[in-house]
């Protein structure tokens, strides 16, 4: 598959470049960034996702996430996704919301018209866009982990929960951990998935749980000033489940954090140094 | 004097904050950011000044210079005023181009109109400010030290030499040392200070140095890869005129490196331990 280099700057030792292709699942051009650390030549490095929120594009994280320092000591590569389809005869928001259509994707392929064309996000993420970075960069796929904020967060762990043995670890900030519940996933799953709210259940990590999904382990951080957490993120549904379920879950709770990237960037390096352990990088 | 609070995040333990207020050396409203890093209370910390570059705000160090884990570690003030006065009646560059007026004060006290009235960049930058930060920030101004890029380096060490003894380290990333002998710091200094040339000296690292100011030491990273490195910046020429005069240079060229934040926040840390090893903190 083609795709073509829009900037490329040398940082941390490595290389942080943003690449633009025509996507097949999306139906329009998507653009994506990939750090690629320091490494020996011929040398294969595991992979961490990270899925961005809702308005946000690579761009968000690439500039302000803070975590080429982690990649490079880690000998991690690090992509982000855009996180919707962009461009001409996309449909957005009727009202122009900004949580709903361009920049909140959701992660889904919607099955709803004029949705079900272009936003196949699912599919993009999970398919075409790792069968792009394993032809184009020196990625060791059998090591990959996945993680995201909030949106993104969902991303990561519906992602991860619904391909087991794909991922050796998974982590968010700030996710939200059950759409359904809450106003924000009511809307967008509606939205792109339809008023039945039993196809909603792929699409809802607590929900997932509930049904028999499992993953090895999960690192949340959760912002306790986060103006998002009593009624859109909730993390105390994902605990209950977590521990109804027997799944490894470690909650950190997070004083007087928000859900900015001054708060990503603070625990970025805890994320990445956990993903490493898993992805059987030694770390310092 | 009176300030307003703009926002405030937590990160890195400490506190990111965005500040306005209105000047009465530039006659305008002016935003800074302030990094207060977790400290006790009652404490007096060690300030570190950032300058930045043209076409800059205080936004994009506080956003991609990825200092604050540093600053939170060493116990760092890090403050990032804006590069230029801004708003209504504040006249720019007659064609609108990047390198003059907004965003391109070049931290001098204008004497030519019509940017005598506003553009008076120096004070700020030296006296107002400072006044500010005193006031409303835990800071000891016994303990200073300054760095910058590109036109903020100019700014940083250009202060530094004319008020000796007043930072104790002086630091830069990709500075134009020698205004007064390349395109950019002929068009500012043209436009700010008059076609004579005699008042450009106070104003130009390389002729203050050669009219006797001193520096007792001066760290500069300088990327190999910078588009703006023959032409604007020529470290060249600051290496010989400290070589010439005694000062401590340590100018590290950085191989395959170019004039964006890539490049300053891979070095920011090192830095950042430089400065707090001069101002009497214990870095790791």
């Amino acid at each position: 598959m083609a795709m073509e280099q829009v900037s490329t700057n040398r940082s941390f030792g490595g290389e942080q470049g943003v690449y633009k292709h025509v996507s097949a699942a999306t139906g329009t051009e998507m653009t994506f960034s990939v750090f690629v650390p320091p490494h020996q030549p011929g040398a294969k490095l595991p992979v961490v996702w990270y899925l961005s929120g809702l308005t946000c594009t690579h761009a968000n994280v690439t500039e302000k996430g803070e975590f080429r320092r982690l990649c490079a000591e880690l000998g991690l590569i690090f992509v982000a996704p855009d996180t919707s389809p962009r461009g001409e005869g996309v449909p957005d928001d009727p009202a122009g919301a900004y949580d709903f259509g361009l920049g909140a994707g959701f992660y889904v392929d919607a099955t709803q018209p004029p949705f079900d064309r272009h936003y196949r996000m699912w599919s993009y993420v999970t398919q075409e866009l790792p069968t792009l970075i394993v032809e184009n960069f020196p990625a060791d796929m059998e090591r990959q982990s996945i993680m995201g904020h909030s949106m993104g967060g969902h991303g990561a762990i519906t992602i991860a929960l619904r391909n087991p043995g794909r991922y050796a670890s998974v982590s968010a900030f700030a996710p939200i951990v059950a759409p359904s519940q809450v106003p924000w996933g009511e809307k967008a799953l509606a939205g792109y998935l339809g008023e039945d709210r039993a196809a909603w259940r792929g699409h809802d990590a607590v929900a997932l749980i509930e049904d028999g999904a499992r993953l090895s382990a999960l690192l949340v951080d959760q912002g306790s000033a986060d103006p998002f957490l009593a009624e859109q993120l909730r993390p105390e549904l994902l605990e209950n489940t977590c521990k109804a379920a027997g799944i490894d879950l470690t909650l950190n709770l997070r004083e007087g954090y928000d859900h900015s990237y001054y708060f990503i960037s603070t625990f970025m390096a805890d994320h990445l140094r956990w993903h490493a352990g898993r992805l059987g990088v030694k770390s310092e």
